[in-house]
């Protein structure tokens, strides 16, 4: 930062204007399958071909492999027969839907939802108050009723804090040692993935949910297993 | 890429995941007067002062600034009487409205127009045409008619091709021998960057701008001086 070379040209400037670009071609790559559909092909595939499976227009899926493959996410070989796009081992670990990895859900939560919010960012700060009336019509002094709108929407929101939980979950656990404490409690516990990796990281404690009763019915629905003993679940 | 810890951790996932964020904090920063107020101050300003100045909520206020100084667009010193917020140089130089080399408008026309046109991108694949009617209402067979839906939103397109030419211009031309002709006609020159830096790197040319009507009224009023004799403009 602050370099002659910076300042002649800000590259971090345009990356920066450039950062919703990038989001949104993850995000719909993700949402149209494409990277689901590598992994189950299990070889590399043209561009037609992915636009035929996916019922995606010819011209549109190119211009979106191609903008995966700058991003690394795709890999493209060139062969007489033409182009062909697989998967990057980051791909398959984190961006296909089967993966125990898998960060599609809250990639579709922020697609859906937190960007549309944040389309309104100066308003937000001249008000000093979320956007969820402007985007969606909901109250802002009800941040949940926007965000648990529909079940599905629901449904997206917890398994999105999930997906993050399993992957850094075990890491923010272990920063503290909480292995003189039998009985945690978890307010707001939502999906119950701070409560699984608890039980996981502590094999002798016990950890109570606390959460909106509907959160509780759809984490016990989903997420948690019932044999699960050790979490249990209030409503409040 | 691949590595064993971005395996473990992609962090190359969570960046592009952020991207949107980023873009809006420096869109909304912009939009705001942020730097041009503390360029204008001359002296670090508190959260509390910049809010006061601009009419923002004092919450907004400082989460944004605090975004900022994450992102190295501002800096912040803490003193006995709180934090205090200034411009970093690249702000300076490519962030504030009065720079030659800012790059206001060109932000503008991203976080206005561009960004909620991306919001419909999956749209963009399936179909394979751009989404200019679900974003605006204007026909996808028309995309000037968006991106020139009023003569201010015309202005901001103008001004934001401009900028990047500034910057990055006299480069592009310099790529290119262009010293044997005379005579160069830009088609869709727009407000005449392209010209202007044509004429400056070879003082000999002329340049015949070739555009639609209104955006050679705009043009000749807004971007191209009148005593600037290389540069014509013809409407078509």
């Amino acid at each position: 930062m602050g370099s002659t070379q910076d300042l002649d040209y800000p590259q971090i400037i345009f990356q920066y204007i450039n950062g919703f670009l990038v989001s949104k071609v993850l995000f719909t790559a993700c949402e149209l399958g494409v990277f689901d559909l590598l992994l189950e092909s299990g070889e590399p595939l043209s561009s037609d071909a992915i636009a035929a499976h996916l019922g995606t227009s010819p011209s549109g899926t190119e211009r979106l492999l191609d903008a995966c493959v700058g991003l690394k996410l795709l890999a493209v070989e060139v062969t007489r027969e033409g182009a062909c796009y697989r998967n990057t081992e980051i791909s398959n670990l984190y961006l296909t839907k089967s993966s125990p990895k898998s960060q599609y859900h809250i990639m579709m939560y922020y697609s859906n939802t937190v960007y549309l919010c944040w389309h309104y960012l100066t308003d937000a700060v001249r008000e000093g108050r979320n956007q969820y009336e402007r985007a969606f019509g909901n109250s802002s002094k009800d941040p949940f009723g926007a965000m648990y709108r529909s079940e599905e929407e629901m449904l997206k929101f917890m398994a999105g804090q999930n997906s993050i939980w399993s992957i850094c979950g075990r890491d923010v656990l272990a920063a503290f040692d909480l292995s003189p404490f039998r009985h945690i409690y978890d307010l707001g516990g939502g999906g119950g993935a701070l409560a699984q990796a608890c039980v996981s990281v502590y094999p002798n404690s016990t950890v109570a949910i606390y959460d909106l009763p509907k959160v509780v019915q759809v984490a016990k629905e989903w997420f948690v297993p019932s044999e699960e003993r050790q979490i249990t679940f209030h409503e409040g």
